[in-house]
């Protein structure tokens, strides 16, 4: 992981940006622990209209907007599947947490590496800002993933803010469930799967 | 595979629909053989507007589009990536006649099971349809594909044509890679995989 801390004044997306703290922080649901971060529960309440404890696309997209930056809503289904591990298009407060620093995370890495502040970042700053991860693709893997998320379709190739957490959680997410089947656990064996193994193992992330 | 032969009448988009047999049938590219079915290097030629040999997305997306179906530029990429192995973003002759053929008996299937026209099928058409393609998934992986592929959102779970298209091609796509690293070579086995294997086999499928 990348040794800078997240930035909360940030100019990218993610909840601080737009999230305050309530001021009627005694009305916090219950789920949240005594020590949580008031920022995310205010940003978990703010998005949460209707007060059902859940926060549901519409609310996450909002919530994840703000006057430079708003993620599209297959982004926000994709970020809701992946937490939630469920289809039912809603997320509570303890998976909108873990969201919350998981995107408080990846936003620094991204701000780090786009040193110019032009909202996307290089193929090398995207190989640098996964390493900086401690994922390591090889590198015909890694030219496949920036053909899949370079959306810029610019001269030369670059990922954009919301297609880099994409990449991140895509390339984490598979890096992960490798490990949870390799036979050395590291990523250095080999992983056996049945076919049912290996197709629930891979669709919650191709697909959005 | 269903046995239904593939319908030039549709009322689905692919590529028969708007293509016609062109009087100038001795400018075909020479790059097609000479049996070949000249709707499709009319629909090629058609699409090739700078007769340069290759047709972009955007002609490729004009060439899979009728007056009531159009495909995303999303799935056109995809439809290009998985038919050329490759990121140039165009199609030659070769690899768009298996495209053709491809869609053309995934329409039929489609058809056969959209018995209303209603340009969508049910989650039980969708399992008939994988299991006619001689597909057979294990059920919770059933359940995660029409979670993914519905983007009906209405009260009842289905498939449109353009995700039904999708669907099939990731998931026949994951189970050939599949078979390629089974010790048994069905699909019953158990299929090993280095960390780079298991990458470069899944992220092709990848929907971005």
């Amino acid at each position: 992981m990348s040794d800078e801390q997240p930035q909360h004044s940030s100019n990218y997306g993610p909840p601080p940006v737009g999230c305050y703290m309530s001021a009627f922080s005694a009305l916090f649901p219950s789920t949240f622990p005594s020590d949580m971060d008031p920022n995310i529960v205010a940003c978990f309440r703010l998005a949460d209209q209707d007060e059902s404890g859940f926060i549901d696309d519409k609310g996450l997209q909002r919530a994840l907007s703000s006057d430079n930056q708003s993620f599209s809503m297959r982004t926000v289904h994709m970020l809701i599947y992946l937490f939630t591990n469920s289809d039912i298009r809603k997320i509570g407060p303890k998976e909108f947490t873990s969201l919350f620093y998981s995107l408080q995370s990846l936003r620094a890495i991204f701000e780090k590496f786009d040193r110019g502040r032009t909202g996307k970042i290089g193929a090398n700053e995207l190989s640098e800002a996964l390493l900086s991860q401690g994922i390591a693709v090889p590198p015909t893997v890694f030219e496949l993933l920036v053909t899949k998320f370079d959306k810029t379709l610019g001269p030369i190739k670059s990922v954009d803010y919301e297609n880099f957490i994409l990449c991140c959680l895509v390339v984490k997410g598979l890096t992960e469930k490798f490990k949870e089947y390799d036979n050395m656990h590291t990523g250095s064996g080999r992983a056996a799967f049945t076919y049912g193994e290996f197709m629930f193992a891979v669709l919650p992330f191709l697909i959005t």
